[in-house]
């Protein structure tokens, strides 16, 4: 009974209007300004780029512009230390929902040290320092880069040093946070390298494409593209889609899968991932935010690309 | 790229054999306790029954016996609430997983009485109390059952009063809930009618079998069955199913939505509904539960058959 | 080393400027508006009241007005139930600061139904289910309106029942208090009856006076008056002090005790009673609450006449 | 109706009683253990140590053996913050009792950054860095050291380099409470320095006697002694012996109150400060601690003391 499979004709018909649909919007959010180098972005951006399985990209917008992927790194760290510790992963950090703004420190008092998931920041610096128990920090920063640049098949990606300076500057919630799980063991290297690999992965730079582009192997179980070679175990590509839908979007997670039911991770500036298993990869971003630091204008976007495709994965197949 | 369906042949081994290996299980959980009519349930039952699009039933196990839905009514009572109320349904209660346990109060205090989501007691609650609006309480409670009797297409499901009784003397908890939330003025009524039929809907007994069929209208988007007559919108079964995959299983919905993939609903009868967006609609009951108060061999049965089938929503299309 | 006693005369001009310097201030603060009973009292009114230890009594303003206690009768509930169970009180109920509103039911989630002390709402409640536990509830109110009878030493003294109705038909936040701690064992007897007679000792109508007059017994280590006859023991008395100390204000309770230095407790009726241990009880009254709900003037007041007396507990003598 | 004063001959017997009552405990506690020089502690320890108006000091046990005064010191970084800065102290720092323990991060996210008063670990680093705000680091060390040794009156006291390393290397929760301090803009200066001059401070080594001596400001409104010269104001004197008896031994704060009736300031070391107005300055010391990180006969010892003294606040006077 499933819905008609969406054409590359129609698509590009639809990822067209959507531009011109958001291009016509008056509320756009605000621009993250916690430091300047994301506060100084233009908040009239808007791009949607989607790749099909076979390669095909369709986009619209300023897809070739770069910006901060910041949170949405935190999907290919997660990737890469699922590939290398396997399950045990599971031991330094939980993967239920928190409902909680991205930052909190509450949960972390009251579940003695250990994160509720990989994509509050907790959980992601706790991954980030699994990963540095098998790499040195320099090596790891490097080892990260590389598997972006490999998922997304384009050696053009790199860090912007100036965004990761920044960070560390102002960090001090995250510098808190690590510390913490520090006192009760959930990391256990040295804080300052552990902070200065997360700062520096969340300052990585894509374009919408790139971001589609890297986030196939979550499409297709695991594989670059169907049949395709494969990057990690089906069973891990799903878990990693089931944590995008129920905590990709801070304490708005719930909200983004009711409206787009599409696995997604956003980050603070504005850049969006989203996944059609089996259909399609979706690269999305317009830097202006909503209240819970979700992109504005790429929540909607997807909202109306997952309408329109019948991609969700709450219909029927 | 999707694997091939499986047929009903397969689905009738595949079945077959998850009732095997339960039996052979050991750890089965504990029965819930807090009552004395759930408290004399014989750990050892096991059931599950899977209905395919064409109504044809696959069932083993013990799937004649009654058990209490409990908290898998929350599913109906939101059904029926957004049915009559719409949209406005989300001004009185969230959509974002809470991460706590079923009964905590501390969220509720922290977000002024607004409970995080539906599948929470507060907002069950929450739910059951906006029906009230509609309805007497007597009609409330029997439009309540006459929905579950429509959806399952079966007239032979009733209350238990026992467990109503039971539950009415013991709820202290739900009480105070109730009353929390009549102070921020998102439960209007008076509390004790408001109670009086959420005790009664999650006392409502079925078969595992009225429970999948019961659930069938989640599996179409909305209705009884592919090209049946509508239950609701589509867009609200999508929603409830969203709900189900990130709110169903108390501070374990991570967990299943990771093992599984299924939006699922449980209840400390022992009873969880799951769908299959467009393929099953599933009922399991098995009566130990899990520390988290979900069925231990219900949650184990249904990762293993969402493993053979390849049903979960992560998996490509 | 300690400052010279204030004498009669002198304590009779402090008094009166105190009461002049009041009736002079323009902001008097909010007068509670959750009960039309309380809504209704006029927020022009001032009295202060002073017993010393022969019986002199100084006094200025408003001091035969009768005024709702509210809060200020959890002092006599815990002085009776002291009186009656001994130290296995504190088996019931804690002894430390909460630091938060009298009526969070956080804490209570997290120490699992034992509240934090006896002077927030849960506590109070929990102190007058104890009594319950030696007497039906008409007797229970019977024996804690003659107790305040007779510490005051004054049969006129009686419980306004339109407060008290109010209360009963608006405390949905005391009603889920008590049902959480009936969870949890804190309370054994039925919510309802405990609740009852909560919200009729709460109602207790005094005058300033009336409410110093009350207070003798914690001024004098249990007497009634220097070497009269003893209500309670000196141990215990010198317990409710410090209890009045570090929690008698609600969120303000450091506040008080850093500006007025003596053991106190306020009502939302716009009451305090305070302690000057060997030297004076003295009840206040204006109604006219700040953000805590404390009297404004009220807190004022005693921070004069603390200042002026010398009295605080943490002076040298 | 004060009760007698207390002799010297007879505190002498009363402090020699207490001294071999507490020789014969066995449950002595448990030594802190998070840091190697602290654990190597020898638990069979006592000292008390009481200096009364004239300069006479009653003493038993251990009194010249140094041990780490820890937290104790936050009451003179407190007594110099107060005095350098004045009432304007109080925007970055509460004065309400917590009623959590001492290192809770949880308080701190709910309240924005601000710590609730300034004996818990996060209000003694805001305490700390606001010196920072008149000093450079290690100047401002050299006047904490140096207000300790006066108001001591005794050039022998220094800091022990050992604990103050071990703190540092392990502090990892209070270098989360200070970060997280910082993003709220509660600490202003580098992180780093301001965790340094703590690490240090908590790390003065003292007798019991030099305690004593140094509490004396304490019991006589802010002067060395009765008449003699003044280190702060009678008013700032007051508030901090207030903060003492409400907020003083962390989330047993209430039940020190209750059973001793002082003004009070535990370390982890094992040592307490407790000041009786106008009587006397007592130091005491055993490392053994109880739950909440208070010396267990410390605290016992000072309850006999309060008792055959009646030196309590609370008691009439």
């Amino acid at each position: 009974m499933a819905e008609h499979p969406v054409t590359a004709g129609r698509l590009e018909r639809i990822v067209t209007e959507i531009a011109e649909e958001m291009a016509a919007q008056t509320n756009r959010g605000k621009v993250a300004d916690y430091i300047p180098p994301l506060a100084r972005v233009d908040p009239a951006h808007f791009a949607l780029a989607v790749v099909l399985p076979d390669g095909t990209t369709i986009s619209a917008g300023d897809c070739t512009m770069r910006f901060s992927i910041q949170s949405v790194s935190k999907v290919f760290t997660l990737a890469l230390a699922l590939g290398k510790m396997g399950e045990q992963m599971w031991s330094r950090v939980g993967r239920e929902p928190s409902g909680d703004p991205f930052n909190s420190i509450v949960q972390l008092e009251y579940e003695r040290g250990l994160p509720r998931n990989p994509f509050i920041n907790a959980g992601a610096i706790a991954v980030t320092d699994s990963i540095l128990s098998s790499y040195m920090p320099k090596e790891a920063l490097g080892e990260i880069l590389q598997f972006v640049r490999f998922v997304a098949g384009d050696e053009d990606i790199a860090i912007d040093p100036a965004v990761a300076r920044s960070e560390q500057e102002t960090g001090f919630r995250n510098i808190a946070l690590a510390n913490f799980m520090r006192e009760f063991g959930t990391i256990d290297g040295p804080v300052e390298q552990t902070l200065g690999v997360y700062f520096h992965h969340c300052a990585i730079a894509m374009t919408a494409r790139q971001l589609a582009m890297a986030g196939r192997f979550l499409a297709y179980d695991g594989c670059l593209y169907p049949g395709g070679p494969r990057v990690i175990a089906a069973r891990m590509a799903r878990q990693i889609n089931t944590l995008m839908l129920t905590c990709g979007h801070y304490d708005r997670s719930g909200e983004f899968a009711f409206s787009v039911g599409l696995p997604g991770k956003s980050g603070v500036g504005g850049g969006i991932l989203a996944v059609a298993p089996g259909q399609a990869a979706i690269g999305c971003w317009s830097p202006g935010l909503n209240r819970s630091g979700n992109s504005e204008l790429g929540s909607r976007a997807l909202e109306r690309l997952a309408e329109r495709t019948g991609w969700s994965v709450f219909a029927p197949r």
